[in-house]
């Protein structure tokens, strides 16, 4: 049975753990501050062409979020995230927990745009009775797998400097949005047109860590002090600090997430050329094709994948996630059966 | 300037200042040991018909909603409400500032019935990436308006106890639910019918003043302690108490109400002879007409009244609330003016 | 038997019932935007000599306190009281249930000042693994009844500005504060050496109320949605603005606390001249006499008063606080018996 | 320079990676499914002698900390702690930003005994006037190095349940604690005297991971949805499960804590051959000589150690910390050293 399940069903890419043998042994201060995890802020800061971001690294996405939104936001202002949003369908209430609401604004494709955000400012208006909106949430790659196009983000920055809010864009799976097809955005532009960001490491090749990135330091003067309140601050922040320099040494985390998106871009060929549609327009590492129940049984049978929404008496639709470790001798034999599979029905 | 906006807009029934004057200089414990406070409860309890009860006076609708949810849910349970709630709609995120997601049902009459909740329940069953429903909240009567018959309030309490959920009924308005025309709900249903409630002062004659009501005093045996941590805790809970013993004495807190549903009924009337429509099916003290735009406009010149929801280009939904105060003379001339209005128009 | 344990024992001074009554059928916006309570607020902030000042009324002191904190304090950020400050002894933790900490200095007098300030700070420098001082909180009369003297307070204020803390005075009992024996603080005084404090009602001859005081009301720009949020923002806000009007119209609020005052320094003087020591240097409202066990038994049978501390075997204090509503004919006969009591031992 | 800073400066074990590499292609599901988690979850309930024990990891012990108390505690319980506990004196905050008071008993050796508690108990009963104690938190070893003896525990525990309380064990530096000279505490008995505790991988030879044990598994049965809101639910849990599995193979977990004890206590011993004395009395791998400034200078030219506290103007305290990965022959040249310097002295 292998698994399609999610993009962290292995451990780490090898480089990291031979990595994490290497220095093993040699001594390091604690919290954050040994010399990996201070190489790899100043690599990342190279990367992104901005030596005034801060950096900071978290064991993961959930805690990422609530870090970074429990730290900009005071107790009556609020976050707008599309109703797709991570925050707020698979968080179990961590950003209500930290005391804010969630304003959602329904979307087809799982991304913002300005439109939507003004009607939720005019629903959110009637001051002081309700919540204030002050920042706005989004996902790139979003959740179900599509992806902002260079002036769709710029457009929403603009927008809501106009309108006095923060973007927040949770990058979970930064890297497959950068490397799909048609993407035009580049890491720096991720630092240019959004206020605060994070490179997600555990669902591109690393054990567990993302990396929050504040474009302004200024932005989050005391953000040490949050990350230690909240538990998120490691003893031995040297593991976050290698896995994070071996995956941006040699661009490692884009060649990874690119791998994840082709094996992606394999089986949705072969979903579409055997006449089969989608759920959304994907081009990153997770897609969602419409399939007949009697042959999501039959794939079910060698594959896990996740059976997202029912659409009539015969058919549904399927996640599947690829990822930096999917094996394409898998993913050619899974064709295989899907293409055997149509021709016999 | 005649004001429609609320119930909220006079002072207080003139019993409960005559007996402020007269107790004021009595010497009284404070934080609610006053007899006055002992007594009120013990009233209240009588006209539950329930001894198990315990009761709680607190200062207003939010404070209590926020009171009663954060002192029966644990961080990771979420309570279900109407998207019109007033919990959602219009408390500045209270409940999520204590910690909770409020998780929404959409509805058009304002009310709850099992199948709602079951889709709620259903959308959020994938433990533990989302929060646990646990407590059932709604109005009565409604924010727009409507009341819940005695079996559909009973069908939902057994509903909610087969899910193992709590219901709680926010009874801002419960004065004007129980006295409205076809109620067939009593003061001891509401208690029997629901885990805990409240019974609304503020908005029926009080100065300010809710009385939750537990009806098993087990289920809050430390609400004294949430009271005074959350500031709701007065030092001179005779005020509350006084104002208690003098609304439920001779049942004026039910003529009261009565008078502010048989004030909106008379211009419910008078809309309706016109010809005109409402946007909800309200029997209480908050009515929804839809009226021509020229016409508000006219109105608006004498009475001042909320503009709820514009309908289309001539038309718009304004919202007329009664009190236990308004002048049946205002009315009066309030319906002479309309119906001169439909005349000329 | 007499209540000597607290303030709040009476109702409010008659003036605030008496327009209470003349106010009560006159319609107002709700929700503090009734024009008593408009009223109110420029009438103090002329009293204050401070156009820039922005005041809220709220309902009690453990509910201001609680605001304020939580609306200036961030997640991270700590306040710092003397070990006898109300929000460290009396208020149910309603400041760490706002997620702060509570850094205690140790006082004999109750009152702190920069040496106390320093070592808390110093004690609390280990960046990120404690929390960060951001605020000092002082109450004026202190819980033990003693006073801050103009040198005291600027001192305090001008350290603070120069270690970036923010001065919060609790004035639950300012009024008793500023008309004691030796002040030499004026209300404006207070405006200019905090940063916030707030002038109590509720101990001082209101049912309720103190007005919280933002000497720049850049300091809290949303202070409203903080209001509402918590369940603070009454629907009938003129309760609250009535009884400000009342009280500082021609300065009844300093004639209350004056008379509270000698009513207690009445009782001092005969412990004092009976020989008797006291645990405080008290010139305010709250005494802490040292006296037998034996005569504490026999003043019991007649007055009730808080017994605070065992002393040794046969010497205990006891605390008696006297309020605007005091009747001198008691305290004449509390004194005589004094008088006899010990003439008899 | 060599590093007795802390216990947690080098990485982790080398069984540990070696398992890492192992395992790493192996396909496992997320959140704590995987099969390394739920068999290392197995074999501490056989060593735990308790099947009814629910056993959750995590990654770190401020995290630990404010998972179990938030979890376990209403908005209005409070934990009593040393006044030298953890959560007291270096987690930022941690617990009153989850919402509760830390009370705290002054103690010399860091440990908890029922008077102490029971005078804090006392403290507390005002009601509802202040919070309410509900669990006790003590740590074992301790902040300064002392254990508890079994009879200690088990009165402790037996207390608190007379009063009602929780007991919680901070097992950070538990290992050292159980194989400390004189311990006659075995991890069961953790087991049968507390409510809850965890076992401390991060500072004993792992790269990160506590697991926390509830010894009846009813007292948290919806911890899961409470890692998961606090951000602490890894996405790859097999990191953890991997860790402790490897660490309680064949008993590593105690025999690299008896390393680091003994290592400590070479040192020790050596301390006092020379005539000097300790703050505490230390038997686990942290001590706490008092030292002549001129001394502490010398060493500090070789090895980092914290400065603890000033003694007198010749004399402080240091604190030095070994670890599973301390090596011998840097001991054995620390304390040459330590011998010549106090020769030459």
């Amino acid at each position: 049975m292998y698994n399609f399940k999610n993009d962290y069903s292995e451990g780490c890419h090898p480089n990291i753990l031979k990595k994490l043998v290497e220095t093993n042994s040699i001594q390091q201060l604690g919290y954050g501050e040994d010399i990996y995890s201070l190489e790899a802020k100043e690599l990342l800061k190279q990367k992104l062409g901005n030596s005034d971001a801060a950096i900071y690294f978290t064991s993961g996405g959930t805690q990422s979020n609530l870090l970074v939104i429990s730290s900009l936001l005071k107790a009556h202002e609020a976050v707008i995230s599309a109703n797709t949003g991570h925050i707020f369908v698979h968080e179990t209430g961590a950003i209500e927990a930290v005391g804010h609401r969630i304003i959602t604004v329904d979307t087809d494709n799982g991304k913002l745009a300005p439109e939507g955000i003004q009607k939720a400012l005019q629903a959110y208006s009637f001051r002081p009775h309700v919540v204030k909106p002050k920042m706005v949430y989004i996902s790139n790659s979003t959740e179900i797998g599509t992806i902002y196009s260079k002036t769709e983000l710029q457009e929403l920055f603009e927008f809501c400097k106009g309108e006095n809010l923060l973007l927040f864009l949770d990058g979970a799976r930064l890297g497959h949005a950068l490397t799909a097809e048609k993407n035009d955005l580049s890491l720096s532009d991720i630092g240019k047109f959004t206020d605060v960001f994070y490179i997600g490491g555990t669902k591109n090749g690393a054990l567990l860590g993302e990396a929050i990135v504040f474009n302004n330091a200024n932005l989050a003067p005391d953000f040490d002090y949050v990350l230690k309140q909240k538990g998120a601050l490691l003893a031995k922040g040297r593991l976050l600090g290698i896995q994070f320099l071996e995956l941006f040494k040699d661009d490692l985390y884009f060649k990874l997430a690119k791998h994840a998106n082709c094996m992606a871009m394999k089986i949705s060929d072969a979903v579409r050329d055997n006449g089969y549609s989608f759920l959304t327009h994907s081009t990153t590492n997770q897609i969602f094709p419409i399939l007949p129940k009697l042959l999501i049984e039959k794939l079910s049978e060698n594959y896990a994948f996740y059976e997202w929404k029912v659409i009539d008496e015969n058919n549904a639709v399927i996640r599947i996630i690829t990822s930096w470790a999917t094996d394409e001798t898998v993913v050619n034999e899974f064709i295989t059966i899907l293409n055997q599979l149509k021709k016999e029905s």
